[in-house]
């Protein structure tokens, strides 16, 4: 009885790693044609078609995609969350794909999910948010040649090198727009409202305020001018306590929570005009309360990603690969403060 | 060579329905023990084993439910079924359940993707919300002896004869509570903004504040203070200009949304005091500017339609049924619509 032809047997017959095979199947635009057409033509001679037990080399699609769901910590930032899953899931629902949503307390919880997932639910993929430095997710899946894409960088030193896909939203760009607006404003001394160290997130929103604001202020003033607290409306409002003695006019935050505690205290501090705060995601409550935010489009962004995983599971007609690294521009909506009733004016 | 048994056959044999050998797998709960008790032997004695064509009677669970996520229109009151959904998938987590989740322009579109997610992906069953009089969901998927459960009740003539099992919250006790906390406050001219007929839930929410007014106003004057307009902050404060006009000093809104135009025209003709509103939902807007709102219990629902689907699927060792029907009592958020920073008050 002839051996059934496995991952293994075929990469040793060509002469090329089991992960190029594995690449051959799953993320076809990953191998040299020259190799890819190798390795499909051996693969079809081969007869050899995936077991159950190598389940990620399936070509049988379940179109079928895992999301984690976070927990929404205050119900405002959480909204940005919301929205991405809500686009992401009707732009996949236009080529029949679901996404099967599941819940982690951690990282490692998630992996172990994966696992179970692509055991018990047979799915094509994943899409992951909110990645970290040294995300362990994504070497765990590509060591298992299972297709994904992060909203979210790698946050490493050469991000246009990574070798998985991943769509991202310059935080940078919007806060440097948002220091820029408000200089033009005539503003100098602007704060920055953000977290504590150690989140990237944070820090790459905290730059583009550094970078728009450093021709205009010393090393030691803008120290003085950044203040990094928990998230959250009341944290906010202490934060921007500290800004104001320090002599800020106006704040850049990292988030719409912040933004409306410091709101009250710019408007105490400078009650003869609406308070020169912008937030960050322009959330419904930065809609309701008339305030500018940096908002997010994270539907392009997820239109993005269906269109780099639908090239990965080999779903797509298009011979015009798309980009596989995205980082896209937020957009800054400017209110007057009026309140619920004020109109979004342009910039 | 013996033909295999075939859940016809099964039912020939018995001399019972399809449907009650279908339910005796799906939904034991559904039959009769002495008939339950017969049908387990049969297919314990003939072999029977489901086959991919008659999916839905598998026994073999997928753990995996199916969820239709419903655009969220204004972000305000989308609000409420993102944190169902959050709060449906982290209770499922606990028994190792997840959530396919899709999109559906319409109830055809979401019947005809249950076939497919039946068909191809081997779900378990589906919770359903946004329930509709005579909906066509729920007859589709009891012909096919598909376990689901329903957040909303079905609206029919009476629903505790209801064949499948639902959750739901009781808007009219809620906005009975509301319009009960004004009247104690010493307001008699109540006035409810709400969404135009055709709505159950839009109905139902205007019954409670009826009941809760109606010994104390005649049919007329009650007429006189009931709007109804499309769901949004500008059409809440057009309505709300109409309830003014027509004598009324306070107001108990079907959502936030409403209750937020609402609140800048009553602060308006009230200068003195803060403005009488209520919303409904305690979205992240009404505790952001301090509005008081009607919340409802999505955590306590979802962990209840856990219960109620674990015992379907026959994955409860609880020998207590979960009762099937349930209406759970919403809650009255106050807050002194101070702004921001006001902390909710007891009522």
């Amino acid at each position: 009885m002839v051996s059934r032809p496995t991952l293994a047997s075929l990469a040793e017959q060509l002469g090329v790693s089991r992960q190029t095979v594995s690449n051959a199947i799953n993320a076809p635009e990953r191998v040299r044609p020259v190799t890819l057409e190798r390795v499909r033509e051996l693969i079809s001679a081969s007869g050899y078609r995936p077991n159950s037990a190598a389940r990620q080399l399936r070509t049988r699609r379940s179109r079928n995609l895992g999301f984690r769901l976070f927990p929404s910590e205050d119900g405002i930032n959480g909204a940005v969350m919301d929205r991405f899953l809500h686009a992401l899931t009707e732009r996949l629902q236009e080529y029949d794909y679901r996404v099967t949503i599941f819940a982690a307390p951690d990282v490692d919880a998630e992996i172990e999910t994966y696992g179970e997932l692509l055991e018990t639910s047979d799915l094509d993929g994943f899409i992951l948010t909110d990645t970290r430095q040294d995300d362990p997710r994504t070497g765990w899946l590509m060591d298992r040649g299972v297709p994904f894409v992060t909203l979210g960088r790698p946050w490493s030193s050469d991000d246009g090198a990574c070798p998985y896909p991943w769509v991202d939203i310059d935080g940078s760009a919007g806060t440097a727009e948002a220091t820029n607006y408000l200089l033009e404003k005539g503003h100098r001394r602007i704060g920055f409202l953000g977290w504590p160290e150690g989140h990237e997130t944070g820090r790459d929103r905290h730059a583009g305020w550094q970078t728009a604001l450093s021709p205009y202020l010393g090393a030691r003033e803008l120290d003085s001018l950044s203040v990094g607290v928990a998230d959250g409306i009341r944290e906010g409002a202490a934060g921007a306590l500290t800004l104001l003695a320090n002599g800020a006019t106006a704040v850049v935050c990292a988030s719409d929570s912040l933004a409306l505690g410091a709101s009250e205290q710019f408007r105490a501090a400078f009650p003869d005009r609406p308070p020169a705060v912008i937030g960050f995601d322009d959330t419904p409550v930065a809609a309701a309360v008339g305030m500018s935010s940096i908002s997010q489009p994270v539907e392009d962004a997820a239109g993005k990603i269906v269109e780099i995983m639908r090239t990965m599971l080999d779903d797509s007609p298009n011979p015009t690969k798309p980009p596989r690294h995205l980082l896209l521009p937020p957009r800054l909506v400017l209110r007057d403060g009026g309140g619920l009733l004020a109109s979004p004016s342009a910039a």
